[in-house]
């Protein structure tokens, strides 16, 4: 998906959400346990009832993982959904990847020609070559983790190099690596006042900001800071939206939820 | 897999190779292809080739990967096929993960009880949070990546902060978050004049080292520089040894390989 289309979307449903997707078998719903494919079942029925107020999905490789090849079975089963049924929503494989460039191409290979995904998220340790094979793919987008949002974001993103903390070191020298067509960056919800400095570096670059909701973000901080002409920003939700409810009513919960953030963001347009 | 017991290995073979599986279609002899799971098998002959020249398997999940469920079935069966086969070897999900905290524990699960292998690599870029759950499973490893092989690697881990590279930081705070008996850190051998310093860092941690032979490190110098009392190194060859030859004399041109790095590596026992 281009970044027109990404902007299209967002305006012209006048929402930024993006629903993370974590299935975690002893959080969801019980009756859900004797479907043939219980963390399938649980996206997909995820997936319907929030596609429309949202613009993104976000599988988190991680919970898909833990359950070995079932699990990634149940993945794959529903990113294809995802695209075969919302195509004009932008899917993004939270899998936090980054090694040396001919694995990062094989990762880059899985993730946007097997799976078809739009994103990846990227780890920057590893540096340029470790990036640069995820922007190699048309319409592909490389996702790089600048400022995380959980507590460890501070023993090294916090960091001065040089009077810079390394996370802007991150901003500058990754952004001059691809474009704003190709290259997004993660900045954690909870540090939604340094969004400001952050803007000043990377005006134009749509910004995945992950932690509103259950860790703990405000959205309304997030767009004093973040917004911008194009919007700019894609806030994820997962908890806080696909956990809403255990119950059989645990979808009609997941769109109550999300369409409560949409609504809420429908005020910036 | 416990610190004493690869140590015990490590003396009692007189070598500290690791061969590093990275399986790729386009590399693996052609009368390969015809066989059911060529992914398996190819890794399957490396194993039982070169297992008396080595202590440890480094499967490096992103060459699984690529090939979607197909792969991840063939990545299961490899390292189930070592752990049944070959139970002494040390094996390393090269997976180069690190996520928040309850991601991170995902990740761990599938690494560690669903796959059982003894240890994985983790990205230090999230800190803490994001390296501890790897760190919670008795006998089992994070190899935490410090200073990695690639020419990236000058991007950020050589940035200085406060007079000292991120990639010591990483050494000084993550060495502090686990002991010398669940915790490793990658160090590339193509910077092997560095080790002196990190050995200085971490004298007695188990280094990964990645880079020997096809990246262009020697060694003698990473030997010079890392070695311990204990040997506390782990000097790992992948192209090197799996694509010494594309034949049908594959495996035996592998365990040529290997068994001329463990000749080597006699030298210093």
């Amino acid at each position: 998906m281009t970044r027109a289309e990404l902007i299209h979307e967002i305006k012209s449903k006048k929402t930024f959400l993006c629903v993370g997707l974590d299935p975690d078998l002893t959080k969801i719903p019980k009756h859900l346990l004797d479907a043939e494919d219980p963390i399938f079942e649980f996206c997909k029925q995820i997936v319907d009832a929030t596609a429309s107020y949202c613009v993104s999905f976000k599988p988190n490789n991680a919970f898909f993982e833990a359950y070995g090849l079932k699990g990634m079975a149940s993945m794959e089963k529903t990113i294809r959904y995802i695209k075969a049924n919302h195509p004009r929503h932008f899917v993004i494989s939270d899998a936090k990847r980054g090694d040396i460039g001919n694995t990062s191409t094989m990762y880059a290979k899985a993730v946007f020609e097997h799976l078809d995904a739009d994103a990846i998220t990227v780890a920057p340790y590893m540096g340029k070559d470790s990036v640069s094979p995820f922007l190699q793919f048309p319409g592909k987008w490389a996702i790089v983790l600048a400022l995380t949002s959980n507590e460890g974001s501070a023993d090294f993103q916090l960091m001065e190099a040089h009077g810079m903390e390394l996370y802007k070191q991150v901003l500058e020298k990754v952004s001059a690596w691809g474009s704003e067509e190709n290259l997004m960056f993660v900045v954690g919800a909870t540090k939604a006042v340094m969004l400001t400095e952050i803007r000043a570096m990377v005006p134009n670059h749509f910004l995945l900001v992950p932690g509103v909701g259950a860790q703990g973000g405000s959205l309304a901080e997030v767009c004093q800071h973040g917004l911008t002409k194009d919007v700019g920003l894609l806030i994820n939700s997962s908890r806080g939206i696909i956990y809403a409810s255990n119950g059989s009513d645990f979808a009609e919960a997941a769109a109550a939820e999300a369409s409560k953030i949409a609504r809420d963001m429908n005020a910036y347009f």
